[in-house]
């Protein structure tokens, strides 16, 4: 399983994946979720993917191969005019893989399921953010979306619903993904470290920041510990009902 | 959907459901899901109900012909010896309602899902609390288990894994189960009010307290403005990661 989350916010983009995917519980690999396509003062575009990693391995090496490719009318992430055109890549990418790969999965009853997250900034545009479905089709944030979910998103939906706002500052979001990232991997155990956090300042058309969150990591493990204690102590603060005719 | 939840704790059972049923966006209806089966000082036995409305409700019908059969023989909530036989006559129920519409749900391409929380106590046992699945088979807490969930049950997971403890109180248990399905339906717009909260107290065989918790519930509209509020600044006195190269 996996849980990646993104959030576009005004002073650019946050996004963070765990690295653990299994077949299985005997089964249980790390392997990177997170690519990044970047040309410093041109274009970042950042990728995050969810769902079977043969499907997503195979989109990300089609889109390899059309980064290589010399043919001048090959749309790619390095010659996309927009964002939009860069998630239509990634979407046509998915399709070609359903091509290849659909019917016979569907032979053996396994699911054809992948998900993307595709943003970051093209010289020109704004900073955006696409979440590209299994279907090759995706749906882009608008102002009042500030984040994406894709994978196990259940379990640290609510944090995120709570806090953010498109006003954050960027490490304030990387705060909060991290705190909704612990509550998921507290509920799945097939969620896991190391984690892959990467930071896009708006119009800076490069990485400002990508760290690789290991058990070792003082920062997150601050977080494991005092987000728990303030839980707990936020929950013994709120009266019990003294309505009931329990105590 | 639905969300319920309950605790089993040293000095009792709490129970909590929502009462949203809906089919479709445009078919939202109240349904309860609570049940309760009382006799005063032998046993008190209470039934959370998740899943497709047509299989609960006859699973509820059923049982409820059987409380009222003549026959010495046939096993009912009312005569069952202990709280394991009243789970496997619910199971059986669930078992007798595929044997009916099993076929036919399969043949519309309607999953034949309804999960179901049956807990409280029988005279000569201690409080005890199963969840049994669309097969009728079942599963029972153990000391290690505070809590079983049915229905939309992620959202609200992690509040509980972090407070809950087998020594807590009544009062602040149904506290918990009301911060974790405020966090659900925040979440999930199909799981909505009014709200089912009833408590048992251990070796009283007895409902303690029954509550109907409706939008004019003073404590509900407390927890919603006080949880939220109190996360918020929770999040905000953890220190923002200074060593990313971003504010």
């Amino acid at each position: 399983m996996t849980y990646c989350v993104s959030m576009l916010l005004d002073s650019g983009l946050v996004f963070l994946a765990d690295s653990r995917t299994n077949a299985g519980v005997d089964q249980i690999n790390t392997f990177r979720k997170t690519t990044v396509y970047e040309r410093p003062g041109d274009r970042v575009i950042v990728m995050l993917t969810a769902g079977n990693l043969a499907i997503t391995q195979g989109v990300l090496n089609l889109l390899a191969e059309k980064l290589a490719s010399h043919d001048p009318h090959t749309v790619n992430l390095a010659n996309c005019a927009n964002l939009f055109e860069g998630a239509r890549c990634v979407g046509e990418a998915v399709r070609e893989m359903h091509t290849r790969d659909g019917e016979a999965m569907r032979a053996q009853g396994v699911d054809f399921n992948a998900t993307f997250i595709v943003g970051g900034q093209i010289r020109g545009e704004i900073p955006r953010l696409f979440q590209v479905y299994s279907a090759g089709n995706f749906v882009e944030a608008t102002p009042d979306t500030t984040y994406f979910q894709i994978g196990e998103s259940k379990y640290g939906k609510p944090i995120i619903d709570r806090v953010t706002r498109r006003s954050m500052a960027l490490s304030e979001a990387a705060k909060c993904a991290l705190i909704s990232m612990d509550s998921t991997i507290r509920s799945n155990l097939t969620v896991g470290l190391p984690l892959d956090l990467v930071i896009v300042r708006r119009d800076e058309y490069k990485v400002a920041s990508h760290v690789d969150i290991g058990p070792d990591n003082k920062y997150f493990q601050m977080i494991r510990e005092a987000w728990g204690e303030a839980l707990r102590e936020a929950f013994s603060e709120l009266p019990n009902p003294d309505w009931l005719a329990v105590r």
